[in-house]
């Protein structure tokens, strides 16, 4: 299937965001998750917990009408009650005995806003390997605002992911939300390593509309600058792109990161079925941080940018359930990192075949 | 398919409630009964007649713009005309002869407020297997309220009818509508007979809110009382329920039947598509007869309660037909009614299969 | 494929109506034509062009955001550029160089209200097999209306054509828009020739409501008169029908064309896919030349009319799609120029077939 090799399109053995913190506030709720159901939800005492959506017992969604009972969960239908923890059935409502049965369950972990899950082989499941909150720009002197929610995309998550890793887009697709033409001159440095990938692109920019968004009118500067957009994949469910990373400005002596500061774009992306997926997305920046109609401003302004992305993709993935899937791929040189990227997610997916 | 062992899950020999009296007074009506298409229309003389519901000349659906003639149907189309009785073509108006065709019919009976349809072998077809009136509680001493309709449930209607065989399901999924504990302890008493399936369900409970919604609050007794929930399955296409059938009454040496009556809940469940089906519903009782604040009452708490059950049921399907069918089933005791229907509904489809 | 022999149910030869001139008026437009997606636009000189709707690059649909530029279209995503006439890629904004593709174009021509598209092999496009703007109504003394768009109707385009060649339908599928039973009765002279057909139905009739719809109540003529109703195929994307073409009036030496004129019928109709197409409808006449309150009437009620027809081909449509195509088809005199009509069909597409 478009654009891998074979049928398999997923890499099961990795994390993903399922939901976020507030999403499971108001009791469970159920997410399709690499094409299976999950109910997600919070325990009494306030963990994280992600098991198989629907009951054994007669198939109804646990989210549905589902109550938490301490670490468990109690089926809406006929009371049928699996511990989150070890998916044991705990209780039969109309009986003393309970059967032997364990309910699949999924490790989860929550960090900072996400509360990620690991959908392959729960003995691979290492925490170590999402992403810190330093590394992405959640840590220390980092602020961050509330996530942007796209939920069911009807395309498939590498429509998305190719979509970030070729950035040239954002002059024509995004062409009217900022002046982005310098991107499509900017060389391209690619680094690879540990199955994480960045994509780093130099540029020299004066002022555009685009800087004013991110720093404010108010700190126009003069004359031309130095920054970079980068591009980082931490793996299949998660992505980060920059704000201008900027490194000098024509006629100053140093960058003031006080207003001139880094800005993360977030991006987790989680396969929900071969044609479909959830993205979430969120912003964090090191500038502005108590700037309260910046914040405002801000996120429509992404959510605005992020909604044409999932415009495209649903286009694209609309017109390949109708007329099929590409015969020919006109590739150029700006989609060497998003090739790259491909060749990197089919060796994953080709990992967790048995040979 | 699920429930059953192939992927005929149809009994076809059967007398099946194709529509309601009130359905057929404006005109002929489309309703596709087994996964036909089939037209319901009243005669001028006022019998209810069905066909096959496209007219064999260009397919038209013979219930746009069709009109009555006699006993014959007119094709909105091109006017071809068709007896409801044989099926004979009686007139092309472009012509002065007829082609000799015969239109399928089926055999049809309205009894109270259903119009009963056989979809099966006509020679098979034997009107004294169609529930009386009296047994199933429409007849003298009853009073019955209007139809709860619920037309092409996108569910097969093999999970209704499980559903209605295990009720320990009222305390959970109809749990926000009353207090149905008492049910998940009593113990089932399965008989059956002739393809009939009864159970009756004793239990010992107080007075509930559920007491108070059938038999009104000002007839409140303190104390425990004796009772029985029983259900009736007549066939494939009709189960009846019961309100509590109170037998005692602590500290009362009778129970007064003109106020703690019986009440019937009529479920007539006719499939539409192997995955969808159409569940009409009733009550009658032989109690609080005359009372309209309870008939006014009871009505919307009727198809309340349905469309829970309508809800869980499409929940169940959709699931089913995004994730895939059931792998395991956790069966345990209250199952046991559900799963003696479940045989006799293989048993029934089965026989009607050729060897 | 019902009515056809096998599964290839086009004739891909031909010429069909693509889009109405005021269609590309503000920007490029995405249709589908024969199962695949058409970009029509206008380049900045004002000429109609057609390409492959999808963008070899990413395969985005170039509609959306496409820019027009000269006679080229720019896609909306990375900006890549391709020539309306020769379909070379012009333009990579990314880089310096152009790869050599060549994106498929399709022969068009403008004619009268319609942008005509042949999608089949462009070296047997021939625009003098289009009909000309004389022989279909448009020329020289006639006046013609604002088109009447149905775009993806849910039904293949033989369900329309059949629909046309069987006027019979009139009596009761417009019954409520006039008294059209003279048709009924009607001979039926057919006469087919290099692949058209025309179907001429010679009539005895007085004034009707449908001769006070075209000729004006004030006109009323006491008595019979003789006329005719004419169907013409022209090719299996355009067929005429016209209204009373009146040749004598009881009482009358002559018919003052004037007021008794002709008038035609357009009914365009394009594939869209194997079960759904476009039908483009128009009249056109020779006489109320003048008369604005008439044009006022006239397209609403040639409107109501041809919803008709959508409503019973996407009825029949639906039904086939739910139900399985027609086993039996109960054919009778009225049916020989649609049968007709089925062979010359099947024969076009026949050949059209690899041996």
């Amino acid at each position: 299937m478009y654009p891998f090799r074979n049928d398999e399109t997923f890499v099961r053995n990795a994390w993903y965001v399922g939901c976020t913190h507030e999403e499971v506030a108001a009791g469970p709720i159920e997410r399709t998750i690499l094409d299976k159901p999950v109910v997600f939800y919070r325990s009494e005492s306030g963990a994280a917990m992600a098991m198989h959506g629907l009951c054994p017992h007669r198939a109804y969604p646990l989210a549905l009408k589902g109550q938490v009972k301490g670490d468990s969960l109690q089926c809406g239908y006929h009371g049928f009650t699996f511990d989150g923890r070890t998916g044991s059935c705990v209780r039969v409502p109309s009986q003393a005995s309970v059967p032997s049965y364990k309910q699949r369950v999924y490790p989860v972990l929550e960090r900072g806003p996400w509360i990620w899950i690991w959908p392959g082989d729960p003995s691979l499941a290492d925490v170590a390997t999402i992403p810190s909150l330093d590394e992405v720009g959640f840590g220390q002197g980092w602020k961050y605002l509330e996530p942007i929610k796209f939920s069911g995309i009807k395309g498939r998550y590498s429509l998305l992911m190719e979509n970030l890793l070729d950035l040239t887009h954002v002059a024509y697709l995004h062409g009217d939300m900022g002046d982005f033409d310098a991107i499509l001159q900017a060389p391209m440095r690619i680094t690879e390593k540990e199955d994480r990938l960045t994509v780093v692109r130099p540029m020299q920019t004066g002022w555009t509309r685009f800087h004013a968004s991110i720093f404010g009118d108010e700190n126009r500067f003069e004359g031309g600058s130095e920054s970079a957009s980068i591009t980082t994949f931490y793996g299949p469910g998660y992505i980060t792109t920059t704000g201008y990373i900027t490194s000098a400005i024509e006629g100053k002596e140093a960058v003031d990161k006080t207003i001139y500061g880094d800005m993360h774009f977030h991006h987790a992306i989680t396969p929900e079925t071969p044609r479909s997926c959830h993205y979430f997305g969120m912003s964090s920046r090191t500038h502005r941080l108590a700037d309260k109609a910046f914040d405002e401003m801000l996120n429509p302004f992404d959510a605005a940018v992020r909604k044409q992305d999932v415009d495209a993709v649903e286009a694209i993935e609309g017109h390949m359930n109708q007329f099929g899937e590409p015969v020919v791929e006109l590739l150029v040189n700006s989609d060497t990192a998003a090739a790259k990227l491909r060749r990197l997610m089919q060796r994953l997916i080709d990992n967790e075949q048995p040979r």
